[in-house]
């Protein structure tokens, strides 16, 4: 961290400011020319020290020129992590296909779903049973009978299985039936969450907030990390932007902006992103292109019938195609760079 | 809600089509004209409902002409909700004053804050137990020790208390200790918590999500009153937007957009939306004259020391300053208008 | 557009009311059921006209259920517009390469990376001769000077040439030099010189606007169109988010959203989009892969040493890798979906 | 400027860097501890130069912790300017009223309203000649022939007049008619333009862009500043933002944000920024309370028939009450602080 001092400071106040820092057990080195003077500061910052130093009225800035996060990033693994969800591997430069409905309808439909999304070559069956939704009159979700139908859908077609949880207690309930955990783009700065699921011993499918920076996006992986999980997949699902024509805007620069910081792995969810069916082929290929290390769709049996996000499901027929040109673009990407 | 036919449909279709709707049991009436189709629909309209209609073909578009919620509108309940705490009201045309730190740092802290901001003509001290924090590495709030320093000021001084709860359990321990709950930015988009709050009998402090909607405000409020609580104030508290020189941008004119769309009160944080000590009065004035039923403003008595967000907190002197000015703003724009 | 009328409106009233729309000459039909009334008109209709009727009180709201544009839209011409460049097609299928640097800034400069391009497979040269600089100290191009020697390296490489220009002088004098125009991000709102540019016959480079919806772009296209020209190619290039590790947010979805709307071809500028080389070849990708006509490619020869936007330049060999790419891509989305 | 060196650096590679800076006649000083390396650059530092640098491999990070521009700012002249506009001041701590509709429609039109807003204490008269507007189908303005109404109001009523113009052609005509130019918020990155008033000298209202940052809001003044002309008076009119039930956000910190950092006086148009006259009462007096200068306000004398932005002009009575209430709260503020 570096702390540039106001030119209308005398040295005595330098010098009684830095013994201040000093006594916060901080290694602090002056630097001084005939026109500026900053302190270095080395030590972990925390955002509270950062606040106070501001608060000196000496101090003109402070610029912190190291990342806030500490295990999310490369500097403190510099290779990729590579995750095990049922001997399918995640980062290691396969692609993974995740698929399924939005929300875990009846046991019909999952099972349908999950047989058919299964012979298109999708690796995980997705499926919310704890629905987080902006009205309290839109359907909440199954609940635990939902975990139930995903688990009887992965017994039947191999499949592992996704499912998001809102709640400590709705992880407690969901750990005895899915294979990787999903932290909602409403719940990413959730922290006692976040907390919860650092303790446990399962993948995670982190997504972004829809308005969550970069940096706020990998602090909150921080804190799953931190607490003793690494198999963190980030998820890439669009942001809140001006335009109103998609749902979201899918930040495709995330992509390889999180890959030239993280080693984490990332993938793509387009379904949520764009909101409408119709522009989730383009999506998909374009986050395959850019270095995605897996991607999420929504597939319904009758969208028409969803109870939630109907107009993003794809039809059977759209994700056969899809998923079948998904792997050959991937393979095709790989091959040629 | 209006459905719009697309132009290239045929009666046959369009029959059809309403014949499947009123399966749904909605009241449904075609209208025609040789130039368009459109059929208007009555009843509770869902989200999922919305969706649904957008996956059928011959459907150009579905405009919502009523808004999403029901409790929260003015629509349903046009006078003011008033709210009591601890005799004080609030929403009945008065200007509420909140102050106090952050975090509640320590005993000593505390009852130095509550002391002087009671003596500035504050109504409510507020202090934070558990702080959602971005980064892990932050300092996280004492809890519980922190709820029985703030019972303890509230003992000493009769100001009310409030203090925000992250998860239903630290709501459970809250309750006997403060006035009034408060649901942060972050948690704005929790509905297992909103849920929780809404089964209890105590105002409620709802800050605006920092990316929300004023709908998904609206939404959020919906949770709750819903659930039988209707003592919620509503918390403008800025937004994020491509600006950076300041935190966030204080939507000022969210406080009479709300105004005009729902009976609850609404009141104003320029500390969090300024992130900056030396904007706060501004700020905090340009709320009172928009109309503004309350302002919440952090104090600090050393705020170089302070263990969150110190650069947003005001010094004594500046926070009685402060406090009168606004009073005296408050009678006259209320004798003016 | 559909006129939505308050319910508490009278008979007398609305039917007033539509007397003094009729008077307007706009052919407008009363739609009713016992819920609710609606007025549909047809017609031109104009913001203004859109505007006054908000006006009117018991209108609740307008809906505009046809797109503000005309010429742009595939409702008008639902086949692809195909431009002619010097005999080489844009908007046919084809991959159009567009490379150089932002700013024109030595005859020797543009001789050796035009040479180099050319040989990589770049069909089009850029190079900025008036630059619109955000600071009046930044360097502000060589002006006519820069054009010549765009003229010159187009004479000994046979590439086509786009220049920007920022008034109708500076296009007065562009269009004896370059065989496109390009209308720059800050320029998408001038109106006067979108005007000016319908006039002329050369195929225009027409950007997006940082903060620009894509309504607003398609209208900004309809200026040209309108004024006679129809040589128009759309270029994403970034729009402004909260986020800020990358200069802009490259809209992915715009391009298939675009592409939806209009028959004009759709390109994307990946070096102004992330603002840092080494985020180029993955944002290219990506805008090939979500079925961008072209891209266009910041190149400098020795990018330390670049005038403007050095660190988003790609150095020779990373750009003849990733040409490469481009094409072996392109042909590979034709031939696989 | 303060160069962060990456810690993998050789003193060789630093030294050589260092040498090659100060080939640009720059002061650069090293500044070293056992944990990191910086460079302090000193002088005018563009931002070609910060790109150039970012090029370095070596190079960590750049910090630019002076402002980017000079003219504009406090440190350049720390009193506020003082700004005679046909013997009235602006920035003198009085308050300005500009009133007016947003086009002039007609001879008749201007007259009624100039008179009128002219009664209620306005001292300027606004009105639109040349519209830039979205779309090429709404009313365009009168040009010239609005200009000389405007000329005309000015003669009968005293106002001093101001109008918007698009290109130096416009400038030219326009000077011969009002006292006032007007740089919309859709030119403020129009740099010929920007160049052009520079070399007038007559006062100019330069809005914000509605996307611009507060320091793109400060270059853009210093274009005009550096051609000569420091007679400014910048305007916050609302950015844009997610939120859509509001035309745009008014950014009410700006105000004080723009005070802190410049010398020019700051006015505020809460007729754009809200877009709809029911909400322009509560966001201009929120504007005088936060710090502004002035208030600039659209009146119609028939809103319901203005042939643009009808639904946000208030009517003559409503106008009339908040043209006193806010002279009253003027005086109140500055009273009382």
């Amino acid at each position: 961290m570096i702390i540039i001092i106001k030119n209308s400071s005398s040295t005595k106040q330098i010098n009684a400011f830095k013994k201040s820092i000093k006594k916060s057990r901080l290694d602090v080195t002056l630097h001084k020319s005939d026109r500026r003077t900053f302190l270095s500061v080395h030590g972990a910052i925390s955002q509270e020290l950062k606040d106070q130093l501001l608060s000196f009225p000496l101090v003109e800035n402070v610029v912190q020129e190291t990342k806030p996060y500490i295990l999310a990033s490369l500097d403190y693994m510099n290779k990729p992590t590579v995750i095990d969800l049922n001997k399918r591997l995640i980062g290691d430069g396969s692609l993974l296909l995740i698929a399924g409905p939005c929300a875990v309808e009846s046991r019909k439909q999952i099972m349908e779903i999950a047989q058919f999304v299964m012979e298109c070559g999708a690796h995980v069956l997705r499926g919310g049973a704890y629905k987080p939704r902006t009205s309290p009159y839109s359907f909440q979700g199954l609940g635990e009978k939902g975990l139930q139908y995903l688990a009887e859908a992965k017994e039947k077609t191999g499949l592992a299985v996704v499912s998001e949880v809102l709640t400590p207690e709705e992880l407690n309930m969901a750990v005895h039936y899915v294979d990787m955990l999903q932290v909602g783009a409403r719940s990413m700065h959730n922290y006692p969450l976040l907390k919860a699921i650092g303790a446990i011993n399962k993948p995670v499918l982190l997504k972004r907030g829809m308005m969550a920076t970069i940096e706020e996006f990998l602090l909150a992986a921080e804190y799953i990390l931190r607490g003793g999980n690494s198999q963190i997949i980030l998820c890439e699902r669009g942001i809140r932007t001006f335009e109103t024509l998609m749902r979201n805007t899918l930040d495709i620069g995330a992509i390889p902006l999180l890959k030239s910081l993280t080693h984490l792995p990332v993938i793509a969810d387009p379904s949520h992103a764009s909101g409408k069916r119709q522009f989730v082929p383009a999506l998909a290929k374009a986050a395959v292109a850019a270095g995605a290390d897996g991607i999420m769709i929504e597939v319904h049996n009758k969208p028409a019938q969803a109870r939630s996000d109907g107009p993003q499901s794809l039809l059977f027929p759209a994700f056969k195609k899809l998923a079948a040109e998904l792997f050959q673009l991937h393979s095709f990407i790989r091959n040629h760079s």
